[in-house]
């Protein structure tokens, strides 16, 4: 079964479009955690169990493992997932993008190293750099097209002159690459931020029923209802909501476990109103 | 120092403006390599000890050590160089992207983690996404800007209307945020590949004497004498030439070393013939 059938599959079965994020600050966890030989592993074990019928994927960001030199905690986080709650695909957030024969490296990495079931890849370099990840066919590429941080907007929406002469923001550019040309194997899906309702809504205009990562909600404020308003495709699906920090430091203290379930919960209900 | 000038100092006292990228693929090294404990690292310390007094950098690609959880190695191998030619900086090449919070844990792995002097970073985020490695003021941060590879054109060469009305290609428009807006500690340096002579040309143009990282040359076939004609810069310096296959993989018997310092001196000494 492919990325994105296991995905749909997870929405169904816990009627939920929440991944959420495991973005792991030891300094953040509890005294408790944090005197434990695994820490980071551990943090991630009890924000899983709490929360993996609630959801339909979790995403590591990369960045957090390799700053403290965890890549062995990232591994045993994965493998925890896909040994204890197999119906749970893992999205590696590692946004990479290489000449292709670097390209292929990073596809070991995420695929066969870590046995993600999709990663996150950066554009910018072309086709020839994601190919690489997405001739694994059975696993998902997600591609940044329209992110949800301040400063994306100075690039993402540079105004295109395109070949047909219409003009089109930097952003449905890469949208329209990635529905028209670089979907071969029908497991590209795009990175849209929340905190862009309206951009939101015009991705899905130009990509059907494409599958997007929607990170922004929760920390970052995005808005619930236009999010998900905008963003579900004609099977009412068709966005992963990604939250991180809002739900795995719902609290500071030796009951985070619990409070990360309750908060997403709480995002989980949230969406599902509005779809 | 900061980067900039520990990179001027090396390519002065080596007369040199080489880089030698290390992408080592255990598959590639002599049995006699392969055989040992730490077969990357003693690949990589033959490489270095056969070459350091031939070039003004190395440059790891991270995207080779991730892929066969060879972090250590990595971090073996810069941590050899800064202790054993204290005066060759190392640009980790790990084309890092993300928000800014997640950006600064990248910047923590390149310069806190694995010491490196220098990073590279993929612009398509925007400014807040570079700024975490930039506001490191003696740390040198590379924007991909025109790449090397056969699809960059795609996505690089798009046509972007500018707020003057003038239309220029995205990688210009790149280049020119970078020159103007996101150069604050004077330590942005620009990826533009070999592969394009003209564009290198053109950002030239742009950037006045800003240093430019130049893959692109050896393996993936650019033109030396236009490469350093286009990229040299007013104090006929500016680029930092690099090249790994053609280098580290010269020959893949025991003689590896000798061969690849052959082939450095080679490469250098072209380079040399057109500043």
């Amino acid at each position: 079964m492919g990325f994105l059938d296991r995905v749909q599959a997870a929405m169904e079965k816990n009627n939920s479009l929440l991944c959420v994020g495991l973005d792991p600050s030891p300094e953040r966890f509890p005294a408790s955690i944090q005197a434990m030989e695994k820490p980071i592993f551990e943090f991630n074990k009890a924000i899983i169990d709490a929360t993996a019928d609630l959801v339909c994927s979790y995403k590591p960001q990369a960045a957090y493992y390799h700053a403290c030199g965890a890549e062995d905690q990232l591994a045993m986080t994965i493998d925890y997932i896909r040994t204890q709650y197999p119906d749970i695909p893992v999205i590696l957030d590692s946004k990479r993008g290489d000449i292709g024969s670097t390209a292929s490296q990073y596809a070991i990495e995420a695929f066969e190293r870590y046995q993600a079931d999709a990663v996150t890849v950066n554009p910018y370099m072309g086709i020839d750099t994601i190919e690489p990840f997405s001739s694994y066919a059975d696993k998902g590429t997600v591609v940044l097209c329209r992110t949800s941080n301040p400063g994306a907007a100075a690039i993402q929406n540079l105004s295109v002159q395109q070949d047909s002469g219409e003009p089109a923001m930097l952003y449905e550019v890469i949208a329209r690459m990635c529905q028209e040309q670089w979907n071969q194997n029908n497991n590209i899906l795009l990175v849209v931020g929340a905190t862009n309702p309206t951009e939101l809504k015009r991705i899905r205009e130009i990509t059907g029923d494409m599958t997007f990562l929607v990170p922004g909600l929760g920390a970052q404020g995005g808005d619930v209802e236009a999010t998900v308003k905008n963003g579900l495709n004609s099977e009412g699906k068709g966005i992963i909501v990604n939250s991180s920090r809002g739900i795995i430091y719902a609290s500071d203290d030796d009951d985070f476990a619990k409070a990360a379930r309750n908060a997403a919960i709480e995002l989980r209900d949230q969406v599902n109103l509005y779809r």
